[in-house]
């Protein structure tokens, strides 16, 4: 029979307790988090960075991963685009009243997986139950910590006229992917989410260069909406080509059928680099060589024209403003 | 007319840099924040404490405080617990479509309030927006960070036998407020939350004495749990007094009526010290100067018999177990 969440399990009660000894300690066990006390201690010194992410994808499971390795691999990378190296993560769970116990085990065990894929720890969390109706299944919090080198300093508001801009593979994968599951659409080559820890390509990136000024993962919103965000925090304008950026045949298919556009759908395995044009080939080779960016490729460079503004040419040779997504186009996608 | 949140709100498009800039920023404004890179990043050195809780609280408002208030509260004051000085908070929304802007400008200004009381800083954030009755009005998880100086070492397993155990307040005050205002429960003196910030009632108490072995705060699960914890993770007995431990009239009363004791009833704003003998009475002094710890008293002390239980004398100078909640008292108390 399968067991399923109560409310007595997030009251604080016994039943709380054996939900955490029994089910949520044993599998991401470490000394930190055995503890069980109210705050994670540790040792540290340098520069810090901190981020935070709150995970509400429906369905919680889908082709290429499930909500506990979004969770996982969507902070890892937010640590990352710091150029930090993470070291420890928060989990902290909403649950829906009635969840069957065997889900939460599976997403459990794919957070497990995914941290150990990406070298770091849980060291703290906390269990909340709502009552049916008051949630949809299962939220995610993650937050981490991760320290970043000396010498590096990588910001969204960094990027300079002539920088090269770099896209580490395919855009659209994970917004398809969730977007099929969903709909219960099938397509002959099923398209999977690239949900993956980008902290090791981003290290090997800076050891082939310390010359990277932006590095942000393209989520919600997609790549049109990170290079906006790009041309807007360093007041610089944006140049792309859209025949440089690599689409799958599947979710370029996709998206005709369905009227979405791949630059504004979410990816949780990808990377976009702004960097100084000098470094453009170490940086690039070192990308390749990492399994998460095997398709990398130079997408385009940053220009004193059109400040604030983001302009593709197209395959046919026009040129035209890539704007903000200015409504909703996928929601609870992440 | 009142604004409501939209799911657009959440999808990284125009809108939600807007809801951003416009709604969330100006009242949390600071340096690290107004970067809006996906890390924020800053210097620290030592021993670092790290923690995370959501909050699911219903309703969303209620006397004395709100999810707000209570989500900066609530994790201000488990850094506090491990004896550290909170430095940085996240804070990560996941807002019910629907949900009006008003409502929301209201706990984001008693989020700032409640910072500004604990002097931390929220330097990173998230925003996700699930569609109507996916979720219940607003969710809240903060997480963090604080300094813990040099010779503390605080946990729930370091109480000592001979340890005495000070209650820095009345309790059940949390609990029966979000109750009354749940279920519409009139009394002639209205409860209200403790709902405080504790971290310098901490630090005073540190200032004391070094001699502070556990500190909790009875959040979920109340005294009752708090102090099995402590007998739990640190192998001994507890034993304490009935007569010893202040409640407010009201409470009392309300707690009669409802059928609940009020030793498992949340507090947001009172803590739990198991402190070596010797300093008792200095500690004590120093809480008694914290307008949060005016009715601070010792409850009761550390023994060797009955390791792993805890012992009331009653009022009538009987002795019973008091167990660990063993179902669910109060759902969305916190």
């Amino acid at each position: 029979m399968d067991e399923t969440i109560l409310l007595a399990h997030g009251s604080g009660s016994k039943l709380s307790h054996d939900l955490i000894e029994k089910s949520l300690l044993p599998p991401l066990d470490n000394p930190l988090l055995a503890k069980l006390d109210d705050s994670a201690v540790f040792d540290v010194s340098g520069r810090l960075a901190f981020t935070t992410d709150s995970y509400v994808v429906s369905p919680i499971f889908f082709l290429g991963g499930d909500i506990g390795r979004l969770a996982v691999c969507g902070t890892i990378n937010d640590l990352a685009m710091s150029g930090a190296t993470p070291l420890y993560l928060s989990l902290s769970l909403i649950i829906e009243e009635g969840l069957s116990l065997n889900e939460l085990k599976k997403v459990i065990g794919s957070i497990k997986a995914a941290a150990e894929e990406a070298e770091v720890k849980i060291i703290t969390g906390d269990t909340k139950v709502v009552n049916r109706g008051n949630a949809d299944k299962l939220f995610i919090n993650t937050s981490g910590i991760g320290i970043v080198p000396q010498g590096i300093d990588i910001s969204g508001a960094n990027a300079q006229v002539g920088d090269k801009i770099i896209l580490s593979g395919t855009i659209g994968d994970h917004g398809i992917a969730v977007m099929s599951q969903r709909e219960g659409l099938k397509f002959s080559v099923p398209i999977q989410s690239d949900c993956a820890p980008l902290n090791e390509l981003v290290s090997q990136m800076l050891e082939a260069s310390s010359q990277i000024h932006c590095l942000r993962d393209p989520t919600r919103g997609g790549l049109a909406t990170t290079l906006n965000e790009f041309a807007k925090q360093s007041g610089v304008g944006i140049r792309i080509e859209e025949e440089k950026i690599p689409v799958h045949d599947g979710v370029r298919a996709a998206c005709e059928l369905l009227g979405f556009d791949p630059l504004y759908v979410a990816n949780e395995g990808k990377l976009v680099a702004v960097v100084d044009s000098q470094d453009t080939d170490r940086i690039l080779a070192s990308m390749k060589r990492n399994p998460h960016g095997v398709d990398a490729s130079i997408i385009g460079e940053v220009t004193e024209e059109r400040r604030g503004r983001v302009i593709i040419k197209t395959r046919l040779g026009a040129s035209r403003i890539v704007d903000m997504l200015s409504g909703e186009l996928l929601p609870r996608i992440c």
